[in-house]
């Protein structure tokens, strides 16, 4: 089990190496002069502390054990970390929450893991410019919690949300289940504070809805998976609370027909909060685990909701219920009130846990334009059915974003190789569709080869430009993204 | 007259000097290899051709004569202008329809102008996936009307619209009236194709709604001005379109009761689809030379309208009312029906060409957080009624964004020294409520200096990095934005 965990990455998963940048006498040196002029930063150096910061959440993937795990507390002291982390060339690996879907914040070999989650207090509440100042640490649910209590809301929604934090969410650039109606996590960011590689603290937005001064260099941070920087603030934008969400569960004879019932929507404009698909394996999964009374004989379910004012979310809804219908949708379930709306959502939250009962899960994160999810869907059935490859499809239909879960089992190099191949398969035909590796997800370590192939070597020229004269030493976060 | 207008760039307004990267040897040189090479480009080399690409609509900055302006048809021939520019180290200001407010594509002397209004074709409206996917010379009203006849909408809505170009709109990342709901232009960007500075072509995004592959090059693209590459391409979202606007104007008796209203209408959680505010010197200047029946004794006017389906937009105006009137709103105007709102509308497009009437107008556009607009409202009155400078303010008061007129007699040198004194006394207000020196219109020339003031010199260093990366010769609009 832990020959896969160890020394470094796996050449299948991740077929460029590493550069070798740091080396045990470099953090040596490094953590002796932390230990002697940044006594609030704490240091985790026995190895069993750094092995719980080798992963992330893609279990599939071998990392490398962190060198040292460094804690800040503040702004200063990140930026204290990176002085040093130039002075003595060693590479590092900013970290939230650990619980990303791309590898970015796994481990690397020696290297110096950052973790903010010691950054943890909301700072403001701003109620009357609607807006949030945040350290990273904060988990997403709890800035949810805390500016619920004024009125608010903060829009974006990972599935993790109980779990994951901001700066992660910033990092990756996050989605969920709300973003077809609110979208992604960069939509919601006015301003960051950001310590650059050599230690210089930069701040980019603040709280104006609109601001044209210069390169929006906001927008580019979020995203960027810890490659440019690391954000040590962030001033996010809320809304007034919405209404509370009305549910609606639909359920198909063909997975056909419920990407039909999608494209419907999205050409009737409808622009409900959440436009979810599972597939029949999932809703088995859920089912099998947590007995919600699904209709597991059904090849698809989609789950939509509207929290429109009014009489919004009836009509919305009711639009909703016609395009299922017409697409053929059947066995309808619209929740009697919020408590069973809430009761609904947990199908779609349990997914991922449920499949994981059922062995390792590769869970990838393509994307379509939003009409290509019916073919996209028979794309991926195909691929997995031709190989005997078990997978459960689950996502964010009403964005075009599919996770296609491979699940295998991991002991099995045979198995592993394979559902790489799958995958590859899976992205060739995503990108056939003109769409993404990576929706919501992250290039991170995992995806890293199929960034040239989706952008072209131009394009990605241009980010490593950008990653060059931002981090010219490379210290930050090396071998991923770009 | 003229005089103000020859000699480059009026060290008044534009204190740091543009890097001399043109000679008249290397451009001869480059306009002998294009008229061989390109006969597809239109080359205007004639003093009175070149004349009219002097300036944008910054009347009242001087500006510098193009010593040759090019005019293409195609990708390729734009790809090939910038690579005969980076052999011959010629600099190049790109330029859409020249309706920007900020100098960006004003002339530069002896450069070459790069003028993409003959790419002005829109290639796909893609109704499934709901986007248009459009060349850079489109008049942004065009755009709209061509979607509309497909039942679509392209939200962003510069005053200009039926003027500007979309490429123009890009480069500025454009705001305009509907912002408060629909956001800026960059927010309706899903993909761009670019040729860098070299000739190298790049597609960035595409038409997932959610991609996060990489660095979100698309967002750095739009609102650079052409100082990174030129945009030939664009890939934009469209939504359905909305229902007819119910409009409602109200007037107040003073400029604070006008602030707070709009302050009472963010708070209240109300998302209008245009929030605007015009004060009484604009209110009679559009009076007298249209004669609409505006409130003239009035202090200020706010326009609200909403596009809320259904009943939601009587909801809307009436909750706007309600705030308007607890703040002290009084004399309220409701269109009857959607000419009278599109008559009532004319009142807030006219205002920029009816000041224009009274004299030399510097149109400024700062930017605070919403909750301070009553505080700029105040500081904008202070600051120009102690210098004694007539000022007319309208604005986008939804989004924070005001813009303060400031009206001269630009054959007197000393009103424009004043008027640019005043200019920075403005700006030091806006960033001192933690707002911005352009919300909307950008850097460009006009107000370069300002940006490190703004951002800080570590944060506008970023930015010049990323210059350097990208334009490593610095022929791309030299001097503009960074």
């Amino acid at each position: 089990m832990t020959g896969g965990r160890t020394g470094g990455y796996d050449p299948l998963v991740n077929p460029q190496p590493i550069p070798a940048q740091t080396d045990p006498a470099s953090l040596a040196a490094l953590l002796a002069a932390a230990r002697l002029d940044l006594p609030g930063v704490r240091l985790l150096t026995e190895v069993a502390e750094r092995e719980s910061y080798r992963l992330d959440e893609t279990a599939y993937l071998s990392a490398g054990l962190p060198g040292a795990v460094a804690l800040p507390a503040t702004t200063a002291e990140v930026a204290a970390l990176l002085r040093l982390a130039t002075a003595h060339r060693v590479a590092v690996v900013p970290r939230g929450a650990g619980t990303g879907l791309s590898g970015g914040a796994a481990g690397i070999e020696g290297a110096l893991t950052i973790a903010l989650t010691r950054m943890d207090r909301i700072l403001e509440i701003d109620r009357a410019n609607l807006c949030v100042v945040t350290q990273p640490g904060v988990i997403n649910a709890v800035l949810k919690a805390a500016v619920a209590a004024e009125g608010l809301f903060y829009a974006p929604d990972p599935a993790s949300y109980e779990i994951c934090s901001i700066g992660g969410n910033l990092g990756t650039n996050a989605g969920g289940l709300c973003c077809v109606k609110y979208g992604q996590t960069r939509d919601a960011v006015l301003g960051l504070e950001v310590v650059l590689a050599d230690g210089t603290v930069i701040r980019t937005g603040g709280r104006n809805i609109k601001d044209v001064a210069g390169y929006s260099l906001t927008h580019l941070f979020v995203g960027s998976q810890g490659t440019l920087g690391i954000i040590t603030e962030a001033t996010l934008r809320l809304r007034p609370a919405p209404a509370p969400r009305a549910t609606l569960l639909v359920f198909f004879d063909t997975l056909d027909a419920a990407g039909d019932a999608v494209a419907g929507m999205t050409a009737a404009g409808l622009v409900p909060v959440t436009l979810e698909l599972m597939d029949r394996a999932t809703l088995v999964a859920v089912e099998d685990w947590h007995h919600l009374g699904l209709d597991v004989t059904a090849a698809a379910m989609l789950m939509i909701e509207s929290d429109a004012p009014g009489s919004g979310a009836t009509d919305e809804l009711d639009q909703a219920e016609a395009a299922a219908l017409a697409a053929g949708g059947r066995s309808i379930i619209r929740a009697a009130d919020a408590a069973e709306a809430d009761w609904l959502r947990q199908a779609r939250r349990l997914a991922l846990r449920a499949l994981e009962r059922q062995g390792t899960v590769r869970m990838e994160d393509v994307g379509v334009p939003r009409a290509s999810v019916p073919e996209l869907l028979r794309a991926i059935e195909r691929i997995t059915a031709a190989h005997g490859v078990r997978c459960a499809t689950f996502g964010h239909a009403g964005d075009g974003n599919l996770h296609p879960n491979l699940i295998f089992d991991r002991d099995d190099p045979e198995a592993a190789a394979l559902t790489h191949r799958v995958r590859d398969e899976i992205f060739r035909a995503a990108l056939d569709l003109g769409g993404t590796v990576t929706a919501e997800h992250g290039i991170g370590a995992a995806r890293r080869e199929w960034l040239p192939i989706q952008h072209g070597e131009a394009a990605v020229g241009v980010m490593r430009a950008i990653k060059t004269a931002l981090d010219p030493l490379g210290i930050l976060n090396p071998g991923r993204v770009v």
